[in-house]
């Protein structure tokens, strides 16, 4: 009577680690570490390059009306909160470029560089980021480094403030499904 | 004599388990998802802003005949086949550029966004292109979100047309090996 | 007696088992694969274009006086050694461009294209690269294709030589934690 419990059991394993050696599909339960980030960028305008923390390389117009082939580098300050002239936590360094000829719309890829004595290394965000449609956006985390090391995850981009076209403050909720 | 192959067994599951909190190293089986979409994308020359669904930022000469800095940022439909006026599935937005001396060759990133009641959500798929050389290019899918969220594989690219500077369609097999 | 042992055991694995389901949280031991590679890059400055193997698409200055907004296209050799003169045994294809007003700082993408009989395959690396600040910089591997597929892991980045503004040789130190 004993051993086709047993058996039944190491069956139940088997089929276990045979669904995780091939592609593993599953449900995933909660992030193994979440936390929120504000980034402030202030393009470079040509005047207040003491305050700028990205700069345009290129802004041909001519191809619609919503700054299609604008593209900006970056290196912007994040904070805990949503005050710009709280303590950087993090650099967010990377570019954007606007890409839609009906509506604005950015595709966008950064790092977050963390380099302080609660944390020391840095996460890639990448992915499409239509902001003046979706007033939530999810982003990809593909890789890390570090305290992050090889982390993956979702970014949340939520707008915060808009001035004109100098500054913009966006909301990143950052959730890490892969911790190590 | 029972006790020893319960002992060989639990070892063999030991070792399955310690590989795999070890790094992993296993034999890929079968894809979680496999799907073949078609990118179209017509190059904005100037004269077809109504059709055209990407731009060149940069194209600079004197540096090789192929093309070498030639910068193109897109927002490109996809398609279920190969016809472009078919209803797109989805937008593949990111960049691409020539960069080699010798021949014609690309390095691209692309985003597809779904945003239907099929399928909403992103993934990533990055890497070097070298379609004059190759048939067929295995570029690396690096994320994704929502309906996506977090997969990973590889896209096979193929090109099916091209006219003149201003059209091409590539065939893109798209294998997710990692679903959740 | 027997029993109570064998439920521990069993307890055991489902408890792994159970962790590995949910996000997975552990520590990395060793690289699954562990290398290093040279990559030399000798930029065109329009006199050496039959050496030059990348160039800048846009260098605009007066933002900051550490070339923020240079942004430069590479298909750079890649060899075991750091002789210069040594055969390719990749190529590195992909961008960086300077985005720090302060100091000098790179950001980079780039694809390491494997082509011999020893290895077909890519893998692509990412991150910020704060070569004036730090002599070793960790950058992340976030996907691979043909040998590397699926790969990831980390690029630690060490300047090897600087010659002028024209010549410079980096190893990429490159650790795998999954391969497949």
């Amino acid at each position: 009577m004993k051993m086709p419990i047993y058996k039944q059991v190491f069956s139940f394993f088997l089929s276990i680690l045979l669904l995780q050696s091939n592609a593993v599909s599953c449900v995933l339960m909660k992030p193994c570490k979440h936390f929120v980030l504000y980034l402030h960028d202030i393009t470079y305008d040509g005047d207040n390059a003491a305050n700028a923390s990205s700069a345009a390389i290129m802004n041909p117009i001519g191809f619609g009306d919503f700054n299609f082939r604008k593209f900006v580098i970056m290196d912007n300050p994040v904070t805990m909160d949503e005050n710009y002239l709280s303590k950087p936590v993090a650099r967010a360094q990377g570019f954007y470029f606007n890409n839609m000829k009906m509506n604005f719309n950015a595709w966008v890829t950064l790092t977050l560089v963390f380099n302080s004595t609660m944390h020391k290394g840095t996460f890639t965000i990448m992915g499409a980021n239509p902001y003046a449609m979706e007033p939530t956006r999810d982003l990809s985390i593909v890789g890390g480094t570090g305290d992050f090391l090889m982390t993956r995850g979702i970014a949340t981009f939520k707008t915060k403030f808009v001035q004109d076209s100098t500054y913009f403050c966006v909301e990143m909720n950052i959730k890490l499904y892969e911790c190590y």
